[in-house]
Formats: C-alpha cells, sequence, structure tokens
C-alpha cells in the first residue's frame, strides 16, 4: 500500500471525451482531482475536471506543464502519439504501461502477442501490398475483412472481402497504410470482459456482459450473458492471462467471440470500454473507479454484480428519447454533455436494472 | 415539458461542500453544467463543478455575475442571506422557492408551518429571555431541549435542560438570539423520508431509512427502515403533504420520529440530505440526480430501491478506515476531497448494498 497516491492528488487523463468525463467522476469520488489533457476544446470531461489543458499533442511545452501538475499519467483513449508518450514517460508514471498501449495500438502487434501466449484470434495475415493480399486470401479465404493496423475503431478503416473482386477496392480504401487480414469468424454470439490488474498484481474481472452491435457501433451490452459456467470461467481466465502477460495496471476490455471450439479474442482496449459502463448501476465499484483505484495504487474492488444490467447506446438523435427514458423505471441515464448530436456520434447511454 | 432545460444549460449552485460536490456530478450525468458559489476558498464541489465563484454572499457583483451565468439557481446550504436571495432571485428562479428555505432556516416558522397542514412535531415554544423560558419550561416541563431558532445543525447552537437548574446556563448559550424550547419526544426509532417534487407537481418519494445518530451527527443510515406498512405509508404522505403545501421543487429530506402514538416530525432540510446518501447505490436514479431533475423541469425518476443498502459517514479521523474498507465486498466509497481530518467533520461516506 506504500504506493497509494494520497488524497488530493492529482490524476492525469489523456483524452478528453466520454470516457475521461467518467474517469474524472470516479476519481473524486474517491478523493483525487483530474487534469485532462485533450486537443479539441470543450471537451465532455472539462465539464467535471479539475483542471483541462487544451493543446496538440505535439506540443511539448502544454506537455511538460500537464506532467509537471499531476502524479500519475492514464489515458482514455490509445492513439495518442509515440513522441508525446515517450517525453510524458520520462516525466510520470504512465499506467497502463507502453508496452499495453503499443501492443494495441496495432492490430497485427495484437493478434501476434495474443497468440504468443497460447490464446486463439481469427485467422489472419500482415497485407501491405496487392501481392500480400493475394497470398493472405489464398491462406484465409474469403469472405474475410481488411483493416488499417492502426488508428481504426467503430468500423472506420475497414473493407469487407467478400470474394476476390472485392479486393482492390479494400486495398485501395486501406490508402496505402499497413492492413490485416482477417478471416471471418462463426460465433454464436460476441461477449467482453472487463478486468482489472492492480499495482500489487491483484486480477479482478467483472462478469461477461454480452454486446449486439448495430452498423459497426455497439448498440447494447447484457449482463449476465448467456454463456456455460466453463466458458465464464475461461473467459475470466483468458482475460488474467492478457493482464498478467502485460505487467499491466488498469481495467482493460476484451471482447471475445463464442465458437463451438472456444472463445476467440475479438480485440483487447487497454482501457475503460464501452461494454462495461453497466458497471455504473451494477456494481458497488465500476469500472471507472477500478480503472482509477489501479492507477492510482488502491487495492481494487471486488467486481461483484449485485442486479443484472442491459446497457444501451444513445446514437446521435437517439438522445432525443430522453425525456421518455426519463420516465422508464429503473432506467439510470448518463449523458456526455456534447452540443451537437452527428449521426454515429455516441451521445450517452442508459442503464436498466433488470428486475 | 416546456420548461425542460436544454442540455448544456448551466445550473448554479449556492454552496460548495459534499453536497454541491454530489449535485453537481449528478447534474453533469443528465448534461448540465453547474456553476458553484462559495465563499471559502477550494471547496469540495470545486473539483467537479464547470465553474466556481469564490465570494462573500454580500458581493453583488459576484452574485450578479453568477445569476448571469446561470439558466436557474439552486442551493444545498439552506442558510444563504436573505440579501444574497432577494437579488438572485430577481435574477433567475431559484428552486426550491424562497418560502421552503424561510421556513426552514427558523425552526419555529418550521414547526409552525408543520402543525398548521396538521402533521405533529415536538411541543414547542418560543424562547426569548429567562421569562419566557420559564414559561416554556412550565407547559413542556423537563427534560426538553433549547435550541436557537436559526443557524444551528449537527448538534451545535443546542443545550439540554434536564432540570430547572440547567435553565441559566442553557438561555446563556443562546447567546440572546431567539430561541425555541423544544420537549423530548420518546421514540423507538428516527427514519427519513427523501422525496421530491417535480416543476408540474409530480411528487416521488424513496423508502424511509432508519438514521442512528452519534454525537449528535449522522452516523448510520440503513435502508429499509424497520416501519410497519402503515407507518411506511404514513411517512410517504406526510412528506408529500409538505412538498405539496409548499408548492416545493427539488428534494426535500424529513426527520421523523418513530412512536407509539404515530410519526413525529423532527425537521426538514429543503434540500438533498445525508441520509439519503444511500440512493447513490441502491436506486436508478439517485437522491442528487432526482434534486437536479426537479430543477431542471424533468419528469422525477421512480425512486425504486433495487438493493438494501447501509450508509455509514466517516467523520474526521474514520477517514483513515479508507485502506480497509476499499478491500471489503459491495462497499462503495465517496469522499469528499477534504484536505484535514478535522473532529466532527464530514469527509465522506460508504455505502454497503447488504446482500
Amino acid at each position: 500500500m506504500s504506493e497509494q497516491l494520497a488524497p488530493g492528488s492529482v490524476i492525469g487523463i489523456l483524452g478528453g471525451g466520454q470516457l475521461g468525463r467518467m474517469l474524472s467522476v470516479a476519481a473524486a469520488r474517491i478523493g483525487y482531482r483530474t487534469h485532462v489533457y485533450e486537443p479539441s476544446a470543450n471537451p465532455p470531461a472539462a465539464d467535471v475536471a479539475h483542471k483541462v489543458t487544451t493543446a496538440p499533442y505535439e506540443d511539448e511545452v502544454a506537455l511538460r506543464a500537464f506532467a509537471a501538475s499531476v502524479d500519475v499519467i492514464t489515458y482514455e483513449f490509445e492513439n495518442v502519439p509515440t513522441s508525446a508518450l515517450d517525453l510524458l514517460e520520462s516525466l510520470r508514471p504512465i499506467r497502463p504501461n507502453r508496452r499495453a498501449l503499443a501492443t494495441s495500438q496495432d492490430r497485427l502487434l495484437e493478434k501476434d502477442f495474443l497468440t504468443s501466449i497460447g490464446l486463439t484470434t481469427a485467422p489472419y495475415a500482415a497485407v501491405s501490398d496487392a501481392k500480400s493480399l493475394g497470398a493472405a486470401m489464398a491462406r484465409i479465404g474469403t469472405p474475410a475483412i481488411l483493416k488499417t493496423t492502426r488508428l481504426g475503431y467503430d468500423g472506420k478503416g475497414q473493407a469487407r472481402i467478400l470474394s476476390a473482386a472485392d479486393a482492390p477496392a479494400a486495398l485501395a480504401a486501406m490508402k496505402g497504410t499497413p492492413a490485416v487480414l482477417e478471416g471471418f469468424v462463426t460465433f454464436s454470439r460476441e461477449v467482453s470482459v472487463i478486468a482489472a490488474r492492480s499495482l500489487s498484481g491483484e486480477v479482478a474481472a467483472y462478469d461477461p456482459g454480452e454486446n449486439v452491435h448495430r452498423d459497426g457501433i455497439l448498440h447494447t451490452t447484457t449482463v449476465p450473458a448467456r454463456l456455460s459456467p466453463a466458458e465464464r470461467t475461461d473467459a475470466v481466465l483468458l482475460a488474467a492471462r492478457i493482464l498478467n502477460a502485460l505487467d499491466y495496471v488498469g481495467v482493460m476490455g476484451v471482447e471475445l467471440f463464442v465458437t463451438d471450439r472456444g472463445l476467440v479474442v475479438n480485440e483487447i482496449a487497454p482501457r475503460v470500454h464501452n461494454s462495461g459502463h453497466w458497471t455504473q448501476n451494477g456494481c458497488a465499484v465500476d469500472q471507472f473507479e477500478q480503472h482509477i483505484r489501479a492507477v492510482a495504487g488502491w487495492p481494487l474492488g471486488d467486481g461483484a454484480r449485485h442486479a443484472n444490467v442491459e446497457m444501451e447506446n444513445l446514437i446521435g438523435d437517439d438522445v432525443l428519447r430522453v425525456s421518455e427514458l426519463a420516465r422508464q423505471k429503473n432506467t439510470a441515464i448518463h449523458l456526455y454533455g456534447k452540443a451537437e448530436a452527428r449521426p454515429g456520434r455516441k451521445m450517452g447511454h442508459v442503464n436498466r436494472i433488470l428486475t
């Protein structure tokens, strides 16, 4: 416990979106202040952070001042430029560590890492040009999906290849950046494990949630997921293996496909995760506090679930339903304070306590 | 619904203590910003409020600027000076209204109001000097308790009178301010009803909680309270009668004594209340959000309780137990970010979900 941050310490958060907003609230709840670093003006986290720096990740002066004002640095956004991280890491501890970030920033590195520790992923192959794409398709077959190795999320930076005829357009969509071809996995459902590892190495995991996507964006997560007891155990052990292998500190989201041949890892996110928002209304310690606890050197909360919950994202105009949702029983509304409801934009979410 | 505040609107909060802090978080959760007005520097709410004004309640320029920057004004602290409220009320709506505030600011007015709507209070009489104290004691008897009519809380501004010999010292302790003598009520337990009334007049109440005090300060609140079904119904109806009579908008805490002859109103607080903190971990919509909903013109949340909860205050050095509490199951820790743990100071609270 010697490394536990003193009350009133400041936790620096890279990224000021809704995850940074909810991390700030959780930090305040257990007695810490947050300083959010975000390039764009008036980010969602600014409403609740103690301090906000608005500066690009290339601004060395701003980065140094940010580091000087905080006790530890974490992030809500995994695509922070390497140069910024190099500088920050020389000044303050970054949790989760750089290796976890680097691994999850690159789909190819991530799959190589996962297979190296004995886990199953979709069949995959690196693609850099037409020749390597041809070789990858020959091995993996179609349908398959071509993804940039870096910087894609919520369905962006991806192209489906249903037959060989789709290959040239898919390759063109990658715009010359390194890519990875992934085979399709036949799965009955997708689940997420939200797991955490503390500074002293303890691991805790929440009950897996079952995810439904719509238009490539998470639509609902429901707990408990429909899993056999063996699958439930496998899911949690598998997440723990990932966290331990990375010497991870903080919360990670692990997306899994449930298949006839066991669990297949879809992807990992080295941060709090949309599919863990249900914990806000189903657990005494939610994923945001769990992350702050880990980063601040606290013991982890036990993650026990005291209610069944369905989380539904409010995307774009969904937020117009708030007046109606506000009248529903056992319904907790969480809005992110974003002014403009653009299509595909995550505006908030709803947690329904299922009784 | 026409009066519902638009997303991104600003709610002004008078007072920056822990209640203002938790109100700010609740406001952010449903898409609003808060501007906290507080005379003392670095108040607990400053960590999570969008904006903070540090100025005395006598600073007319600061009050005007505050009002100009907000859409509606509420308070976490009922002893705001009348002059400040007069000015603010001319500029922006204040919810709950001035009558509720004036009534609860004065113990004598409060008891007169409660009896005027048919509710039972402890026997009481106004005391201004030795003569009126003598008359009051002759009517009410001893033991009794002498309290200043204004500005007392958590046991301050009170003196017990066990026999006639205590009268002079008790009167001296009032320091010449108007006071009220209250007879003792023989009660089996104290319960609180946390109730809310919306702008459109709907009323919702949480399950009553059972309070235990220590050294005159709330120690624990446990839900459900040990009440008969009839008592439970009475408690809620009685709270609704108070809210309706005051044309109240917001959350109110109503403290009740459970006696052989029915429920006796101890006192009312025109704000979120320490005995309602359990709702943070027992309900989809907690008392803080319920208050913000009312003040912002939303429909009320239904207040249904999905878990049994025990709330325990962390007073002074209790906060040193946090490391130990952090390891307990189903335990939610709430700290207020106060630097110094003085004796009697509310540093945080713990909600235990009872399973």
